[in-house]
């Protein structure tokens, strides 16, 4: 029966589960294998781990065919940046390996690049290497970014209690029709000033939507989860449905210890003006609300369904 | 008229030429950009070079339709160990990005992931993370791999000098047609045998032909290149022709000084008896003799043309 199974029946999360559970993913030397938002490797120095990132984008599924192709080169990277500062790590070196049609206009790939490169310039990221390869399919630019972190200021996703104020940065929703999944800056410098002075126990990337990573935040620190729905900072113009569901914002969703949140945001309106930072809800005991009530009916976004 | 210029009309080498040029690649901990096998950057320890690879292989170009999905995962991965090799390196953790159809069977997924951890186990790689996400286009698995190298024991595709004898392991020619490039060995142990006490100047794997490989690594060493394609060992059935320009033999090509050739091959043939290793040419002054005669009309596989 396995065999009739496609992809779109198991959906992304089962399916990765699955997958994951036929690697090796042994040695002492891996701190964090599949599961975050970046894995986590010791180094050769103990004050110091590395951290792997693989992050694709699709024509026609991460950007329309037709679309300015600098943006695209901007977005491939910045997607992989931003799982980087996730963690509360810096970025170091990319690779870069793009799939295209033989027949693809060399200025498609030339804008691609720039793009990249300007990414690259704008976050301190030296791109040494990659590769090229023909297919007659979709053009698509995986990105392979490397970073690193201190101990002392890495943040898990698995790191919540139950009891943590949840926060996000910035405004959530509509990000495809505002064009911001093509030109968002990714919170590299908050997310690394936070790691050292919010100390948040938990911490993650937005890019499938609050509804789908939340949860999983939640199920990754074995908590339960309520959010407050109305709280949630909305882009203009944007329901409490596309602020949760529509995916792509790359905001950090954090999880904190209550008895620090108001120093925190004291803090944070000094050090980031601009940008807000939002409290959503909070972290529960196991079993307990993990599906919130009003995002009942919300799924986030699902590769593959 | 760039505009009108096609990937196909460019062609593979100078496409990558062009795309480099427009990539920041500074940094005082980059050893090696774009151009060897991997790329090579300083890591936190001095005694240490970390090594980083991106390989990918795509339905339609790297396996057929219909392939056994294990062996296209064993390939997948060990296309890129063999790079890792290739610089006397040691491989240590991969990422695998994966791009499918949603209508995809689960089993063909899982089949591909049962062969990258084959290929895992057998060369002592951790696989700590990755992604999956989907496209209307062909199966894409790209791999990303880091591995690491002592300085003294790093060579590189531009160490060649004139009159180093050029040595190939295995035998070339017939990888599609014999299911080589599905299950072939990375030569790591040899070429870490090599990093240690062949010191060649110049080392690399071959994967798009001799044909085609021979020329980069004259070129990166600035020399020229005289090949006795007579004496280029070949696969049981297989021309001259084919052993040159077929690819995707993963075998190495190496640069020896001349005056070590003789004691490498005997000391070679007591470490690994059942391998041969072959004199197939030798490096020259630059500006002489790069296109040899007998291999003027072949030229090896290029990803666009």
């Amino acid at each position: 029966m396995d065999a009739a199974l496609t992809l779109a029946g198991l959906g992304e999360d089962a399916l990765v589960e699955r997958l994951v559970g036929l690697l090796p993913v042994s040695g002492a030397a891996v701190v964090a294998g599949p599961g975050d938002d970046c894995a986590i490797v010791e180094g050769a120095s103990s004050d110091c781990w590395s951290l792997l990132k693989a992050d694709a984008v699709v024509e026609g599924v991460h950007f329309a065919p037709g679309e300015k192709m600098a943006r695209v080169g901007w977005k491939a990277l910045c997607r992989a940046i931003s799982d980087v500062a996730a963690i509360g790590g810096v970025s170091l070196h990319a690779l870069v390996s793009v799939t295209a049609a033989p027949a693809t206009p060399w200025v498609v790939l030339r804008d691609l690049y720039r793009g990249l490169a300007k990414a690259a310039r704008a976050y301190d990221v030296s791109v040494v290497g990659g590769e090229t390869t023909h297919s007659n399919g979709p053009l698509v630019c995986s990105v392979f970014l490397t970073g690193s972190v201190e101990p002392a200021r890495c943040v898990r996703r698995s790191g919540g209690r139950p009891g943590d104020v949840l926060l996000v940065t910035g405004r959530l929703g509509g990000s495809l029709e505002s064009g911001h999944h093509l030109d968002f800056k990714p919170r590299l410098a908050e997310a690394r000033w936070l790691s050292a002075h919010g100390r948040p126990n938990a911490m993650m990337d937005l890019s499938d939507g609050l509804a789908k990573d939340g949860p999983r935040l939640a199920r990754a620190s074995g908590c339960g989860l309520e959010l407050d729905m109305e709280s949630v900072p909305r882009r203009r113009g944007c329901s409490v449905e596309s602020a949760c569901a529509d995916g792509e914002d790359f905001e950090l969703l954090l999880a904190v210890c209550p008895d620090r949140v108001e120093a925190l945001l004291t803090e944070w309106k000094s050090a980031f003006p601009r940008l807000p930072l939002t409290r959503i809800g909070r972290l529960l005991d196991a079993g307990e609300g993990l599906r919130p009530r009003a995002i009942f009916n919300l799924r986030g976004y699902d590769h593959f369904q």
